[in-house]
Parts: C-alpha cells; structure tokens; sequence
C-alpha cells in the first residue's frame, strides 16, 4: 500500500528515444460493501455491492453510497462501520433502520453505476429528494463559479501524479472549498465526499452548498446530487441528455463545461446571479 | 429521438455575456438487457443487466456485453435479438447454451461496471482468457500508435458536437481503423464494438487487433479486452493500477496517455517495434 497511488516502471515513448522510469498510477481496487441489519435475532448481514474505487476513505465511500443508494437516510442510521478483511467493509445499521432487501436485490441487479435507473428513477428520485426548494437559493456569482475548478485541482493532490482520479468537491455558495474526495470512480469520489460529509454531521439536506466534480455529469451524479438535496452540480465535462432532465425536475441547477472564465447552465438558471 | 445526441436549451455564460443558445447533448438512456435460455418446456428468461448507455447500436452492445461478461461464448450463440419495449432487449440464446443462472445472479449482484472483480477475477481471467498468446504479436510501430488517436477522433461523428461520448475503435495492425463504436460509457463503447466484431463474424480471438479508447483504460477495459484475446490496449488517458496488473498476467500490452507523439507502455512492451 502506497496510500492512493501505485509505484510502476514505464517506458515513455517518443520519435527520438525510449525514456525506461518509475511512474506512479491511481490504485484500483475492488470494495465489497456489506451491511448488517436488523434486531436481536433476526439480525442478519448482506453484500450490497462491490465497486471498483481507490482505495483511502473507504468510510466515507461506504456511508455515501448507502445514502445515495437510498439504503440509509442519514450517518445517524449507522452503528459502526468495520474492515472484515482487505477490501471488504461492514456497516452495522441501527437495529430499527428498515432494509427492504428484496428491493436491494432488485435494484443491484441493475448496473450501480446508474444508481436508481430510467424512468422509474426520474419517479423514484422526486419522491426521495422532496426536499428540493425550487427557489433561487442560494444565489451563486459567476466570477465564484469561474473559480470553483482552480480550487479544486489545487487541493487535489494526486491527479497530477496520476492523471487518472476524479475528484469531487462541496463549496459553500462563497465558492470557499468545504470538502474534498478524489476517486478513480467520478461516482465513488461523489460518494466519498457526500459520505465524508454525513460523517461530518453536516444538517441535511445539503442546500447552502455546490458540488463540483473534475469529469462530466451523468445521469448518476445528478442523482446522488438529489438525494442529498445539492442544489448546484457544476462539471467540468459535459452533463448528459438524462442529466439534464433528473435536474431539470428536481429544482437543481446543472453547469457544464465550466473551463476558464466560461460555463453552460442547462437547467435553473435563476440561481446564478447576473 | 434524434439519434445519440438530444437538443437542449443552454445558456453559455462569460465574464461579458449570458448568450442563450440550442446545444446538443450525449444522449443517456437505461438500457435493461435480458436473455431467454434452455431447451422447449425448460425455456425461461432472466434479465441480465441495466446499463446506462446512449442508445444505438444497442444488439452490438447486448451481445458484446453477454461475451465481455463470459455468459456467451461467441456470437453464434445467439439465435435471435429483439425489442421487447423501448429500451428493453432480449437476447435469445441457443438452446443449448448452458447459463448458470446462480453465477449470473451473484456475478450482476457486483458492479456491473467493474465485470469480473478483484483477485478471483485476476484468477478467472487467466483461465476464460487463455488464448493470450504471451509472445511479440502483433508487432507495431510506434509511428502507426502516434496516428491512432486521430483517425479516432476523425471518424467520431458525434463528440465534437457534445463533448460527452466515448469513443472505441478496433484497428488492425497497421493502424487502419476497422471498427468505431461511442458511447456515454466507455465501458459500453468497448462492448459495442467487440459485439460489433462478434456480429461482423470476427474470428475469436482477436488477435491482430487493436484497442483504443478514448478515456482511461481502468481495469473493465482491460478485463473486456482480455475476453476478446485481444493483444493491444491503447487509451489516451491513464491507465490504473489493476489495469497494469491485469493486462501484465494476461500477456496483453499496455499503452497509455497516448497523445500527440507521445504514449507510455507499462506492460509487454515486445510488441512495440523500435
């Protein structure tokens, strides 16, 4: 273990010469996710998921993705959170948090890098994520959307190493860097960083602040966006046709391409002061 | 529809102007793919997987994910694709295509996007892939992997216009594309365009190929490759840890941040002529 990267000997290739070199790469490695649930004797564990994700923060990876999975509706819902070997990680719900496990098989079944999935999503996530006020709150200046992405790349500390993590981001509406999670998963860094949050005891939902991911915005970021009631996505990539119309009906504002001195707002525009 | 790319409203926003404008968008849709198996009475369907793709190409993309999977072995095993609802595919297998449907259950229980997961992956690689030949073949000049990313770039018809598609194209060892598949994935654009050869009856494996991606090459890619036998993996971006250890074990080259005249190679260089 070398933390998040790993050491490797490449060689550069160029028209001239054949550089041999040490060189490091983002770590991948496989997380199972298990949960153990319910009262006295009936307690019982479960698999969840297993994802691909670098590993560091693996708490945080696991509580976040419990949340925007819709399994946990808070951190408060969780006892403990413990390794039972290399890459595989226990969190022990609180004896009263429900587990509907026939809907967890159901829904794993399906790829967990679309969270919840299609039209039946769109349902799902306007009834989970109520808490969407579709008001301008909170107003967001352009010159502080124009800086969110320097902040970011500055704080990240080992894309430059790798150039292979994403990283994702909450601000507060000042632009002022809250939290920080890099992943070579752009949905686990989301889920780190919305996990490190909940950890934290940040008050949901998470309306006074901006997540800003490092790649582009598909349909499951927006989503775990959602659920944890962010009320602007920015990406530096391009957002997704999906993405926009999840945005679009949960009151989030939706930035793309935002480079330089320049963004597209796809969705919600009035939070964006002039 | 209007193909993979959806036409939103956006608002281009500089430090001058709000410039309100139409924009295309990758489209981003739930794909459910599912199968029919087994013989007369004993005939039952089971769904497979959802994954969140830009639809198109879409029998490409079920059989390259049911062979990239290891639930099929080529595509002769197919006896038929159909459309049973928008965005729902059924896959009708041979009837004597053995499916171990407990396999598939606890297989599809993980991430779809990590395939084949961790260490009992590295191992079931090795046996499914077995025809990794682990000898110089092809060979390819560095020149010929200097010109693949713009022959990419050239015939992807549709990334300019939304920024958001990934792109995977099949070529020969002579740097003449032969396949281009995109998608919103890149794990589907690898799968669309191994279906595409699986259906373009390829003889398996494909063994005087080669792969580039337009992405990074994590460990998915790397695994999707290997089921094909195919010698070569390129991507312009990074590659990860496991993805170096994967295509390490199965004798597969390794090219990454394939730029301009410039890539590194961080596994089986042999097949790289000076």
């Amino acid at each position: 273990m070398e933390g998040n990267t790993r050491s490797v000997f490449t060689r550069t290739v160029t028209p001239e010469q054949v550089l041999e070199r040490a060189d490091v790469l983002a770590a991948e490695e496989p997380l199972e996710i298990r949960i153990s649930h319910g009262a006295g004797g009936q307690r019982r564990r479960l698999p969840v998921a297993v994802t691909m994700r670098t590993p560091g923060e693996d708490e945080d990876l696991a509580t976040g993705f419990l949340f925007t999975e819709g399994i946990i509706r808070d951190a408060g819902q969780i006892m403990s959170v413990k390794w039972l070997e290399d890459n595989t990680i226990l969190v022990e719900l609180q004896p009263a948090v429900p587990v509907d496990e026939q809907r967890l098989t159901r829904h794993l079944f399906t790829s967990s890098s679309c969270g919840l999935c299609g039209k039946a999503s769109l349902d799902a996530v306007q009834t989970v994520a109520c808490h969407f006020p579709k008001t301008g709150h909170p107003r967001v200046d352009r010159q502080t959307l124009f800086g969110l992405p320097a902040v970011l790349r500055q704080a990240q500390k080992t894309f430059d190493a790798t150039g292979g993590l994403h990283a994702a981001g909450l601000y507060d509406a000042g632009g002022n860097l809250l939290l920080l999670r890099e992943d070579i998963g752009r949905h686990n860094a989301v889920d780190k960083v919305i996990g490190a949050a909940l950890r934290n005891a940040w008050p949901l939902p998470f309306r006074d602040q901006l997540l800003l991911v490092s790649g582009r915005a598909g349909f499951e970021l927006v989503q775990k966006a959602a659920m944890a009631g962010i009320p602007l996505l920015a990406a530096v990539g391009a957002p997704s046709s999906l993405s926009a119309e999840l945005a679009a009906i949960s009151g989030m504002t939706l930035v793309g391409f935002l480079r330089g001195e320049r963004f597209n707002i796809y969705t919600h525009p009035e939070r964006i002061a002039d």
